[in-house]
Parts: structure tokens; C-alpha cells; sequence
């Protein structure tokens, strides 16, 4: 106990020297992080965990990134659906492709998983790889949020990525484990995160190997392959990682599996969820919400001793651009 | 021209120095290797690759161990079904489990992939995926080999592990990319060949997360996921690096997608196949070998003028223990 103390004070005066998260708050969530930090990095000490084991996972809609007032992939979607509707006449009066062109969210909603998938099929699909990548980057590169006027790669949050940047200074190894599609989030992962594509885990669609005019590629196909959300974050982690977190960052109901996973299974762990609190700098939302639905894990994170962030109090700046 | 001899010489001089692969003899294979190398590690000139984009991918059975007289986790399988014997009298009398109690692989053979398929069911499910580590790792420490009587992860080639190391020590990324199960290779190949799990990609079954006595595991299924053989090669390191390799290493046509995959998209690329030519210090095979057959990649290999390394003549010794 008395070591444990020790350690937590060290811990605060190596902040105190040269603050690490300079955009966190002083208050019990940044300091569980710094404490957990220091445990598990104090060579010698109960609770070192050698630098090979030391796997971070990051949720990234409303984790990394902004998640309101929708998922990024889905104004990616329906912009697309937009672009190519001149190649598709019969989609004005098609669903769920007429309720894209026509604006109308709640018919989207309607047109539930099938409708979805429909979507997914001609935006995500019939292309390759490579082709995929560059309308991504196109896209982010041309597209500014509803609210903000920024670029979607500035919507991410200033306190996350000196989280990010702390950990790996402290030789761990950071992962996005995401619900959001790989090939979504790869293009863009390394440059805004400084995490590479091979630490991204995410929702999948096949790809065929083809050769194409004597050319390798890999050709997407309009069929999921897996998805990486609740009870599949584990299975996505042990399938991509193949070793469990032993901190791992979420904010919905969609990261529960994933916290019990890197947190219930013994030694220290850390597990975060961000809570979405601030509506004046960002958004607040939580057990009501369509997207970042916060409730069961709002509860579990009570019982395991999660650290909760309320992002209004615990975060100084929101954006890097503020 | 000029400038990539003159690389071509000064690769030739350091490595006279001090030679990063002494269990190479001098010829053209080694030197292909460390000419590009230095071609893509030379700062500045014509064919740098960034180290963020140094990934190599390495395949396991026959490339970097041994896969002969049958890939080692087809002895895993027949040892399992073995020793589980006793709790299944029936098995008996079923196919293909009694050819396996009979040691008649001919009659393994028979079964199909069919029969595979069971055998894997009942070896390789029904138990979490920590279970399973232990259980491989148990029988890879029990277990000698039928010729060397050695452990099989003495069975590795020693101037592969000098390769792995060389290219890491040139800013490589190191992956393997196997036809193997992802979880059978996992737990020793990052003592074996330095290789983390998470850069293990392999063939898979699916998992089911759940919680027991309040602890999460993941439960192994028996149903395949995925097999990453030939053209499911390239899907697996999309999948799992999301970056194409620059260098590429197999020796048997479950490699050749692969290859093509790192080596036919324009720039100074790398593709390697091992020839098994050496039935004194281990074996010799290729077009007509059951396990590790090499016959189109062959072909491939002189039309593309990958590196084809000639074990009898190429390597000064074998296994590390030799």
C-alpha cells in the first residue's frame, strides 16, 4: 500500500516536472491514468508489465474522434450515394437509396440492416483496394463537418492524442479497435494518430485476389466480412493483436466486451470511457443516444472501477484546432 | 546504372565487414538479398522506401521450419486425436478418426478436406483460446521430431533467422503469413523467430466471446474462418497489415499470390522462393511433393525473376543446432 502510494506521488511529481496530458484537468481521471502508468512501467515493482505486453486499444468514433450529430462513415455514405445518384436514375425512387438523395434520415433508419447493407454494397464495394483508399482521401480532403467547418481529421480530440503519444513514450503499443470500417480508418490512422495500418482493427467487407491486366489486386466485394462491435471487439482483438490489452478506451456500449476483456481477467489494467458531457465545446449524449449509445457500459464502468472522463471537466481544450 | 552498382559494390564491402548472414554461402541468392536491401535502405537515392513501409512477409511450413514428412500441425492433429482417444471409444470404428488411431494416412487422405475438418473440430474447438496456447505449448515442449528427434522449434533454418534479423535490423517489419492456424504459430514464434503476434497472420476458426464465472474468454468454435493459402494470402495481409510487403518469402505454390501480391506493383521489390534441394541435411522436394509443393510458383519464380535459394548449395547449414 505504502509502495502503491509511492508510486501514485512519483507519478505526480514526474507531471508536475513536465506535464504529459497538459490538456487534461488535474482531477481522479487524469491521475488514474498516470498512476496505472507508472505501475506497470515501474521496473521492478509488483505490478511491471514487460514493454511487449503493454497493448493499448482505442474505440475511435466518439473515442478518437467526433461521433455527432453521425458517424463520419455514414456522411461518407450518403455523400457518395449523392455523387454517384447521376449514374443511377432508379435510385430517386429506389429505397433506401431515395431517402439519401432526399434527405430523409428517418426513412434511412427504417430501411434498417438490409437498407444498410445496401448502401455499404455500392459505396464500399466494386472497387479495389487501392481505389478505395484514394476516394477516402478525396473525400476527407474535401469535406468539411456540419458544425465545426473543419476537416473531419481535425475533429479529433487534443486530450486522446496526448493519451496516445504518452503510452507509446511509455513503450506501449497503440491500437484502434473500431466498429468503423479498416479500410475506412487506414488511410489516415498513421498521419492523424500515428498508428500505423497494421495496428488497425475495424468492421471488414470481403476482397478477391485478381490479376488485372497482368496487375495483383485486391478487388472489394459487397459482402461483410466481420464486425468488430461489441462481443466481436475481443474476437477482432484476438484475431488482429493476439494478445490481450492491458488498458484499453472507449465511450459506448459498443466497447463494453472490449473493456471486460482487457480489464477482468487480473493483474492492473486500465479501462476509460469517455463521457460525452460537453455540449457547449462538443456534444452531450449518452443512454438516449442513436450513435455512441453510452448505458450499459456507463454502468459496468461503476462496478470494474472504470475511469470515467467527463469531458467537460476533465478536458481543458477539445479540438487541437481551439 | 552507375549509382546502383556502385550501391551494389558498397552492400558487397559492408557485408565483408561483418556479414549479416555468415550461414549464407556467397552467391547469387544472398547477394539479390543484399543488394536490395541496400537499394531501398539508401537514403536519398532512387529506390528508398521510408522504414514505415519496409514490411516483409515471410511464410511459415517450409520457409522458415520444417514441413516434411508433413506440415507439423498435421502431427499435432494426429498426436491430439491420440491422446483424446480414451474419452471417444467410438472413434474407433469412425473415419477419419480411426485411420488417424491406425496411423493409415492414406486413409487420412482419403477423408478430404471433409474428414480435415472434423479432425480440426475436435483438436483445435471446444476449448478457450488460452486453453489452447497451453495445449500447444505443452505438446511443442513433449514433442520430438520423427527424423532429428528434435523439438520442432529446434526445426527452424538457421540462415532464415539470420534473414529476419538482418532486414529488422534494416528497419523491416517482420511478418509471417502462413497457411498455418494463426493460433498454433502464435505462441512460440516470438521467442522462435522474434516475430510478435501480432504480426503472426495465418489461417483461423472462429471464436465466441463469453463470460465464465464472471471472466471473459473467448471460446473456439469449430467452424473455419478463414484459410490463408494461396489467393487468401493477399487478403490476410491486407486484412491484418493493410500495407502491401516490399519483400515476400514462400517456397511452395501457396505462396505464389503472395509473391505476386509484393512484387508485381512497380518499384525495386523482393521475392524470394526457398527450393528444398537437400535430402542429406533435410529433404528435397517440390513439383510433386504432397505437403509443400512447388510447381507454378517455380515457373513464376524464373519468368519473375524472384530469388529461387538452393538449400544444398545456398545454405552453409541448416537448423542452428547443426
Amino acid at each position: 500500500m505504502l509502495a502503491t502510494t509511492a508510486i501514485g506521488l512519483s507519478g505526480v511529481t514526474a507531471q508536475a516536472q513536465s506535464d504529459p496530458l497538459p490538456s487534461w484537468n488535474n482531477g481522479a481521471a487524469k491521475q488514474s491514468i498516470l498512476t496505472f502508468v507508472s505501475r506497470v512501467t515501474t521496473q521492478g515493482g509488483p505490478d511491471f508489465v514487460p514493454p511487449a505486453e503493454r497493448v493499448a486499444t482505442f474505440d475511435n468514433d466518439g473515442t478518437l474522434w467526433i461521433e455527432q450529430p453521425m458517424y463520419v462513415q455514414l456522411a461518407f455514405i450518403l455523400d457518395r450515394v449523392k455523387a454517384l445518384a447521376p449514374q443511377h436514375p432508379e435510385w430517386k425512387t429506389t429505397q433506401p437509396f431515395q431517402a439519401v438523395l432526399e434527405g430523409d434520415l428517418r426513412a434511412i433508419a427504417a430501411s434498417g440492416e438490409k437498407g444498410l447493407v445496401e448502401l455499404m454494397a455500392v459505396t464500399h464495394a466494386g472497387m479495389t483496394t487501392d481505389e478505395f483508399t484514394k476516394i477516402v482521401s478525396d473525400w476527407l480532403a474535401a469535406t468539411r463537418d456540419y458544425r465545426f467547418k473543419q476537416p473531419y481529421t481535425a475533429l479529433v480530440y487534443q486530450p486522446m492524442l496526448e493519451l496516445l503519444a504518452y503510452l507509446r513514450t511509455n513503450g506501449f503499443k497503440t491500437f484502434i479497435v473500431s466498429g468503423g470500417g479498416i479500410e475506412f480508418m487506414r488511410p489516415w490512422a498513421e498521419k492523424t494518430y500515428g498508428i500505423p495500418p497494421e495496428q488497425v482493427v475495424g468492421s471488414s467487407i470481403k476482397t478477391r485476389f485478381e490479376m488485372r491486366d497482368g496487375r495483383p489486386v485486391l478487388f472489394r466485394l459487397p459482402e461483410i466480412d466481420f464486425i468488430d462491435d461489441k462481443t466481436g471487439k475481443p474476437v477482432g482483438i484476438d484475431s488482429h493483436i493476439g494478445r490481450r490489452p492491458i488498458a484499453a478506451f472507449g465511450n459506448s456500449d459498443g466497447d463494453l466486451e472490449m473493456l471486460q476483456w482487457a480489464t477482468m481477467s487480473g493483474g492492473v489494467r486500465l479501462g476509460v470511457i469517455v463521457h460525452h458531457t460537453d455540449a457547449e465545446r462538443e456534444y452531450a449524449y449518452d443512454r438516449q443516444s442513436h450513435f455512441g449509445k453510452l448505458d450499459k457500459a456507463l454502468d459496468a464502468a461503476a462496478v470494474n472501477k472504470w475511469t470515467v472522463v467527463d469531458m467537460k471537466n476533465d478536458w481543458k481544450r477539445i479540438f487541437p484546432f481551439q
